[in-house]
């Protein structure tokens, strides 16, 4: 069945069914001019606003991803912003732009992908707008989260002497996306344990992992300075610590953790694997500071994560701006310098 | 210059100069993975949140608005929202998508008509998100607001007996649509006054006005019972107050408010004026109920407006539907229902 034979109030009423709310701070969820909650945030406790919008074409290609993973990663990124602040997600607000001919199967996709992980987080869908587009889909997604004062992390609180972390292996979401860009080639079926890398980085890139655990973890430790959320690639993404904080930056490469899927895609696409890590986006793992003195102390709380930590680099004056060095203490260059969108 | 020259990182720093920050309850705004906002709301207020997308083509024009009007529009009708809720805006997310080709011009004029109503309701852009849209113009917009616990103002308190009023008068944004999609005819330099009802009605399409300080004195008077902002068109809007506070209600056809210049323009275009005060959108009037026996101190309130108030009808059982009646009595039918999306 296409939406435009439902209309506008039976897609809306389906879609709210998906959506039941989970808490009594919602007053008026979907329905009204504005959605209602009661007081957000207790005393001590901040507000967090974040919105992203994907667009067919630029931000995602619809044969190469599936409307359930679409609507899961357009959750997935906001959440990812909300956990790099040290915070909870809590109320969802959604605007969705349709062609008049798409399916309501790929229209309450979407809207499952985002309710799974509604429920994994306890967030509540409040609100928003449907709307056809003339062409392709338009997902826009606002989420308000939460973080106690003394939790919150920004950019800006990174000082020289501290150390560098971050969380997971890098690349493999870029990687991923090449992978499914080359599509099928011939020689792939000969290459050694091609499905099994190829099934992993491919994960990365079309079902991102939610580092919001470690996020909150790693918050409520006290211990970081700074933290940001990896999505338009480690280049860009320390330009931005670094300019907010107004410090420099010197990168270990040999410390930078590269899974061994990502290796493997490199040697395959014929690229470094270093420029898929530094240069490519959506990892959505966490970069943060901390004090030098606190080595012990995070590498202590790193062994509760289930995932590794890798301390790769340090804070450095700003004049010295930031670096990339090799085993031998050279500096490198890379042809990618990160997502940018104009 | 095209945005494409300027690139991201300069479009962003130009666009967040257009918006100096008004007050200390914003403590990051745009930069970081989220906005921070201090508690948003005091004990005994209900934070207020409300989203749109626009998308051209659908819902705008180029060549019929103006980028400054655009983004006017684009916020006026979320302030709309907030204020048929009975509360005041507060803080700004926005979502923007323009194609490569786009003249920096264009995205500086967006903004200050965006811009400007923020300094007029002093509203707070904290964050958003700027991305490339592979064809047209992509607006998304999030306000946050808030409202005291006794002001809140739901579709669903209206009872039989209620009487229903609006604000201002119906139509002009719709007749004025028609207007401006009429293009230049050979005839109308004849019509007499054509010029001035030409300007009056477009103008209420281009630059809709804003009764958020009506809304207040509404809202704070605790004499109302339901309100909504007419923006999908009466039949439609007062349909949502219908299913709401599961009710009926009877429209007197000779009550409702029309204005000379929609008159003079309903009879050019050859239409029936009730058919763009009933079923046309975008008036972004505020329709309400309140009890019967409130009449006398409703309009005593209303003497305090500089637009009139009239009471166009009255709610009844919800087993008598939405009626709408001429002079004698007679049910009447409409050609347009309102806007439905799809």
């Amino acid at each position: 069945m296409l939406i435009s034979h439902l209309g506008e109030v039976e897609l809306i009423k389906k879609i709210s069914r998906q959506f039941p709310l989970q808490e009594k701070g919602v007053r008026v969820g979907i329905g009204d001019d504005a959605a209602v909650l009661s007081p957000l945030t207790d005393a001590g406790r901040l507000t967090l606003v974040t919105k992203d919008i994907l667009v067919e074409g630029v931000h995602f290609l619809s044969p190469l991803i599936t409307p359930y993973q679409l609507g899961r990663k357009a959750l997935a990124v906001n959440i990812s912003d909300i956990a790099a602040m040290g915070g909870v997600p809590r109320h969802l607000v959604t605007a969705v732009g349709f062609p008049l001919e798409t399916e309501l199967k790929k229209v309450e996709e979407i809207y499952r992908g985002m309710g799974d992980l509604c429920r994994t987080f306890s967030i509540n869908l409040i609100g928003g707008d449907t709307v056809k587009s003339p062409e392709g889909i338009i997902i826009s997604v606002t989420l308000l989260g939460e973080v106690e004062e003394d939790c919150l992390l920004l950019r800006s609180g990174a000082k020289p002497g501290d150390l560098l972390g971050v969380t997971g292996e890098l690349g493999s979401s870029a990687a991923g996306l090449d992978l499914l860009l080359e599509g099928s080639r011939e020689e792939k079926r000969e290459v050694e344990d091609y499905t099994s890398w190829f099934q992993i980085l491919t994960k990365f890139h079309l079902e991102p992992p939610l580092r919001l655990q470690e996020a909150r973890r790693i918050a409520r430790s006290h211990l970081v300075t700074s933290m940001i959320d990896l999505s338009d690639g480690i280049m860009k993404d320390l330009g931005e610590i670094s300019r907010a904080s107004q410090v420099g930056a010197k990168v270990y490469l040999d410390r930078v953790p590269l899974s061994s899927a990502l290796k493997k895609a490199s040697s395959f696409l014929g690229k470094d694997p270093l420029d898929y890590a530094l240069g490519g986006g959506e990892d959505y793992e966490l970069l943060f500071t901390f004090k030098g003195g606190d080595k012990e102390k995070i590498e202590e709380l790193a062994k509760g994560f289930q995932i590794p930590v890798s301390i790769i680099g340090e804070i450095t004056p700003p004049e010295e701006g930031i670096k990339y060095l090799d085993k031998e203490g050279k500096e490198r260059n890379f042809s990618r310098k990160g997502y940018t969108h104009f």
